[in-house]
């Protein structure tokens, strides 16, 4: 078995795909999963009931709106929104970030809407 | 709650110790923490018999040595490596490493020895 231990390398996984919003799973730790998003632009109001959520910013900036506060993250920076927090995710410029969450998380949380990605899509 | 939204910068974090193989924990998920960890050199043959653990490289280069291969990880790259699998961590140069992993682990996993350390330190 631990000959087949591989390294990811994110730039090469970020290299497979040039859409917005859909995240795509590029590992496993137990039930949780590491997925990179490309953002760009304004996401929709939302919030995970059941999880807390960690975005790690991997390459640009994004900012993410609270009811009462807007954090802005930067390269090298992360920030885990606590589950049930409702969040609004933008970034000006495309944004490459990396998440890390129970596997199942629907990115729009609780909502449904065209912003809705498919699931579990691996790279 | 969400007025007191933080950002965590890695760097900045890093920046506030020097000690290798000491793990220090920036962020909980759920029940898992994010840590930083500087090493240096050679650390212990050891596995964790629950849990995968995942490395991310932040800074420099390191390896990982298992039984049949080794794999040398870079800035950008990162590898799970999955339960009961032995390994040995290794960087000749200091590298800056962020470990994801479920509260409690210890960093020498089954082991105890001069390198295991104070578990869940935060900075």
């Amino acid at each position: 078995m631990d000959d087949k231990m591989e390294k990811i390398n994110l730039f090469e996984k970020f290299s497979k795909f040039t859409e917005h919003w859909e995240p795509r799973v590029i590992a496993e730790m137990n039930n949780y999963q590491f997925k990179l998003v490309r953002i760009k632009g304004d996401f929709i109001w939302h919030n995970h009931p059941d999880t807390d959520e960690t975005f790690i910013v991997i390459q640009g900036k994004m900012k993410i709106q609270f009811k009462n506060s807007i954090v802005e993250i930067g390269e090298g920076e992360m920030i885990i929104v606590p589950k049930g927090v409702i969040h609004k995710p933008i970034a000006e410029d495309e944004c490459l970030v990396m998440l890390v969450e129970p596997r199942g998380v629907v990115n729009t949380g609780e909502k449904v809407s065209d912003y809705t990605a498919p699931n579990d899509v691996w790279i």
